[in-house]
């Protein structure tokens, strides 16, 4: 499939590198190519260059974020939470309708130090705010409640544990889940929590999984287990 | 142990009709007994008259909160969220002053259906509101992640899955954790999360909690899975 992956820190590497190697066609969208490609230096988070990163995976190219738009048939949004909206609009509109639009981001509020708090939650989430700015994309919350490393290869983690899906558009959901299937992830571990909305409980997940994630590392996942 | 339990309504009665059989001295308290004593019909949660409950449960004594308060060692809140803060008042802070307070109540928002809102959320908690407000009492968050069936006997849920203990005072957490080793909790499904500002995490989860329980009923509950 021809993917685009918004984002060029951990997340959508991670995310490029392993679709890339699944055989998808990854393009993966930034502000200014040249500056992405001529940064020397680890950014804020530790992450190194991106032309580090670009240099072991040559099959994946980097391009703006339109002409990533333009590339992709689904698109991942790989953003840091905060920005994911202006992101999102230099993409472009019309590159975002009808498409599938993975979103991954959590909208992280990194001013008040560990655990961070949330921008917004409660009474809207980021899934939500995107599907409204870009009604006509077919917005996929997913992938949001686990670390980068768990994202891609689910069976660090043993035993059963789940990821869920959220969102309006029943068929896009099943493209998410197809691609989640090819990512590790187990049918029975996918659970679909309804539409849009339920973003809400994900993304409000977050302060108790940075709390256990300051305790345990982010090595684990959580699995709902139920009464017989 | 003499406890206390503030709240007349399921999760109240749950919590007192169980620690009464592990032998415990308990007395639940209410704002007006005599009101709670005469009423005849179910309660706007379909719950029935505490009369009836208080039939089956002879050795638990019904009292005013400030009797309540006075009797217990320990008291635990089992009030419904919006009104904890006010209920705790009218037990008092003289009796309330260096006894482990468990609180295991919700600050849910019921007004715009399910799943509820929160009253507040993500740079505040209930657990963190009632230390503010009782600073001389040794508040433990715990129970409120699970339905009032498991947190009285986790078993019904098989295999391994956890609960969580917030709160400032290492000693009131020791109590708190030991009373639910006899709720039938074992010691490593037990996790002490930090200081009660982490009760967050918890009181945050509740959105993904109903969410899920809209889906699979509440005879669930949540397991933190780690990386070996």
């Amino acid at each position: 499939m021809k993917i685009a992956v918004i984002g060029t820190g951990m997340v959508g590497r991670a995310l490029a590198g392993r679709l890339g190697g699944l055989g998808h066609d990854v393009v993966v969208g930034t502000r200014h190519v040249d500056q992405t490609l001529q940064r020397t230096e680890r950014d804020a988070m530790g992450t190194p260059p991106y032309r580090e990163w670009q240099r072991a995976h040559p099959a994946v190219r980097l391009a703006t974020f339109p002409e990533a738009g333009a590339h992709g048939e689904l698109v991942v949004n790989a953003t840091a939470g905060a920005v994911s909206l202006s992101a999102l609009e230099a993409v472009g509109k019309t590159h975002l309708a009808g498409k599938v639009l993975l979103d991954l981001a959590v909208p992280l509020d990194l001013s008040h130090g560990m655990p961070p708090r949330l921008l917004f939650a409660n009474t809207d989430s980021l899934g939500e705010q995107i599907q409204r700015a870009f009604p006509d994309a077919r917005v996929v919350k997913t992938l949001n409640t686990v670390f980068t490393e768990v994202m891609i290869d689910p069976r660090r983690v043993p035993g059963q544990h789940n990821i869920f899906v959220a969102g309006e558009d029943a068929a896009a959901k099943l493209t998410v889940e197809g691609l989640l299937r090819e990512l590790g992830w187990p049918k029975e571990a996918i659970i679909d929590l309804g539409g849009i909305q339920t973003a809400r409980g994900t993304e409000m997940y977050m302060q108790l999984y940075f709390i256990l994630a300051e305790k345990f590392g982010f090595d684990f996942n959580m699995a709902v287990v139920r009464a017989p």
